[in-house]
């Protein structure tokens, strides 16, 4: 099917009314129906459409978001929790209309705990507010998905990045969770222990859910001391293949690395152009090592030998922080490099997660597509996961070309899955990757949605997002 | 509510003896109804009642599974997955009798993929078979919860142990399950990305369900080079007070300790006594460093550094495998050693945890309410994450001790939780803490319940464990 079928969803158009007249009067000035601020809260990040809720409301605290809830259950009108708007496959978007619910505001950080390595705080916390409010106690928080995201649509999506190799995603690092259900009850998943086995796992099962089955009211994070030294360098190979099986022994040998991102040869030229730095044009891994003075030290020069049995380097790399950032720098400004190939183009991110023994394959399979296609499309990978994304630079009011990028990143999707992976390892399923989850998970996708029919058997909360609705 | 009224469910006898007369047919001597077996597949580990099933099947596939849950559906007879039978609450019992699928003939290993490190087994390999199995890969895979336990029964307790604060838990080392579900039907959670934000994340769901959603007939799991080198030793404390503010340290610091264990007082005399070494009696951590030659070394330094700013020591280590082996014996034997405290007596194995920066008061609150009692309860502790155990010598028999022992784990439980802990870090609720599940997560409990009733609505599947049954 389509993605323009999938995401078709009727309106209550009474239901929707009635709720803005009540929100209205409770909310006041808060309660914004302006057409700008309703397409700011639905998809701006991709091709897919923008879809806009009928309001969007400013909320400050739980309580209210548990009256907007009763509200729009007694009403059958759908809500979508909305943060920073970063997210890639259609989240945000109000397919049927609705309550957008921003979360931006309840932005306080409750506590901070810094023996327990842990902190709790509101949804619209953004990472860099969180690790900026955190910098004095020597601890930070280590999920960087690229976007300054807001911690509460990152557990929602299940967001990850560049260091996820060393440090997980946010599945490991979300100690707990208040969320408000689908009754408008909020409910607190779990508490601050470092590990439990009571019950069934609601916090993971809400990490990901992207506001399907509730909205998150609060988050307990774990929190990481900042590493005493940190060394990091670059080191071009002579292809994709020698430097994923580089990967491969690094993770193998036990190297600790904190991150481990592939850049192929076309985004390394985007790279040369746009800051006419001295890149060699081939495939380059950038990494990074988190320890002790000497730990990093010897982790770099164990990773030099690694890639240069696989005909990698020279690999530079440093200690020294200013320079590590002048090394790194093609690869933070990654995205502004690659709109440069294509002035004017619209850009879209897809990523698929493979096993690293099938990395190689899949990125090069998918590269001969992209020549095949005529299509400008660098790659970027967080490869110490398999993972890796495909920005494809479209002009998205040319429906050819987004026809022909649909049809790319379906093969892109069914490679993945094909190779024992998964259609997305960080961005989600949203709209843009529901056509593949049953493809990928079979069975489990009726489960997933007796989950969802129980939990919110109004289906009110952001629906049709992961599991199409079945007309 | 008592544990004794807990744990009574209704039995629906006409069922069962069909059951029984279809499996019979259909599985012959793979049936198997005597008392002793019928027995063994029960509880046996700690005070709590054993409550036989009615026949044990041992099965050998997925598909077997699926026709017994299909025919034990059709009649309303309740099952119970059974790995070893080593789990600490109760999770085996029959409390309405019904079926024991025994999966310890299960125990395959169906691949090893040493390039993505990851292999794929049947629910039935212990954790020793599997490490014996890859010995030669330079692989292993780290959880060790103490019992050479079934992988299978590991994934359903949430399981983990002493290097948890290392490697993480059952929950991190879980890529993918195959389970079969109340309707027979099985799915297969994810595939063997490393990591996913394709939709809910049922391996999690499943992860610590105690087979009350399904049973796990495969799992993909992590594996982990072998270290190039270990090193490891045992230091002294003035105090459990001391002993955890240098485990608080040494984590803050980002020192990546595998195991750092503390072992109190009472059990370090049982072991002088048991194996007459010159430890000392007071507490004492028991730490393990996992990396290279180098490092291992450094972060042993640093710890011994850390330890003596608390009045630590002196802290004895080595990276020589057998004189390690002897500075950890007192730790691995503290079973044994302990049961030297009241010979002939049984013995009740329970655990909390809480947070870190509350350890110290958690454990010496417990310490102080165990002389109040006059139990003998010496304790251990995966301290690195706030969990310890207490392991209390009782008289099973004798009917005013076992009230005693609840008494005294039901403050604890109450204690840790008050405390922004959990009434168990990794044995799982059970049958024993069922009546604590609510105390601890409130409102949390009545989604699971809607989780339970929506997955398995005639609840057949290990029904009584984990939510009461409400009557």
């Amino acid at each position: 099917m389509a993605l323009s079928d999938l995401i078709k969803i009727e309106r209550n158009e009474a239901g929707i009314a009635t709720v803005l007249g009540i929100l209205k009067q409770r909310f006041g000035d808060r309660l914004q129906t302006g057409q700008d601020v309703r397409r700011q809260h639905a998809h701006t990040t991709t091709y897919i459409p923008n879809q806009p809720p009928d309001g969007v409301v400013f909320v400050q605290s739980t309580e209210e978001v548990q009256e907007i809830v009763r509200i729009c259950g007694e009403h059958r009108v759908p809500l979508v929790p909305f943060g920073t708007g970063t997210s890639l496959e259609g989240q945000t978007n109000a397919a049927g209309g609705g309550i957008s619910i921003d979360m931006m505001q309840m932005n306080r950080i409750l506590a901070v705990n810094p023996e327990d390595l842990d902190c709790t705080i509101e949804p619209g916390v953004t990472r860099e507010a969180l690790n900026t409010h955190l910098r004095d106690t020597g601890l930070f928080f280590p999920i960087d998905p690229g976007a300054n995201a807001s911690l509460g649509g990152m557990a929602s999506t299940r967001a990850s990045g560049t260091n996820a190799v060393r440090y997980g995603t946010m599945r490991e690092n979300v100690l707990a969770l208040t969320a408000v259900m689908a009754d408008g009850r909020a409910i607190t998943t779990a508490h601050r222990a470092k590990k439990t086995s009571a019950g069934y796992d609601l916090t993971r099962l809400l990490i990901g859910s992207e506001g399907t089955l509730g909205v998150i009211t609060s988050l307990t994070l774990k929190l990481y001391g900042i590493p005493q030294a940190i060394s990091g360098g670059v080191c071009p190979f002579p292809s994709v293949e020698a430097a994923c099986n580089a990967v491969i022994m690094t993770i193998q040998m036990g190297i600790p690395v904190a991150r481990i991102e592939l850049v192929n040869a076309l985004q390394m030229r985007a790279m040369k152009n746009y800051a006419q730095l001295d890149y060699p044009e081939s495939p380059c891994l950038f990494v990074e090592f988190h320890g002790s003075e000497a730990g990093v030290a010897e982790q770099a020069e164990s990773f030099g030998e690694i890639a240069a049995e696989f005909g990698g380097g020279p690999f530079l790399w440093t200690k020294v922080a200013e320079e590590r950032a002048a090394l790194w720098k093609a690869r933070h400004h990654a995205y502004w490099a690659s709109l440069t190939l294509r002035p004017g183009a619209d850009s879209l991110s897809t990523d698929v997660c493979v096993p690293i023994s099938r990395l190689a394959e899949c990125i090069s399979e998918t590269e001969a597509d992209i020549a095949r296609m005529g299509l400008i499309a660098p790659i970027v990978g967080h490869v110490g996961d398999g993972n890796f994304h495909v920005m494809v630079l479209i002009d998205k009011n040319d429906p050819r070309e987004v026809a022909g990028c649909e049809e790319f990143v379906s093969r892109l999707n069914l490679r993945a899955i094909a190779m024992d992976g998964t259609c997305t390892g960080e961005h989600g399923i949203g709209q843009g990757k529901m056509g593949f989850l049953e493809l990928e998970l079979g069975d489990s996708v009726d489960f997933m949605r007796t989950i969802k029919n129980a939990l919110d058997p109004l289906n009110i909360m952001n629906p049709g997002k992961i599991l199409p609705i079945v007309h």
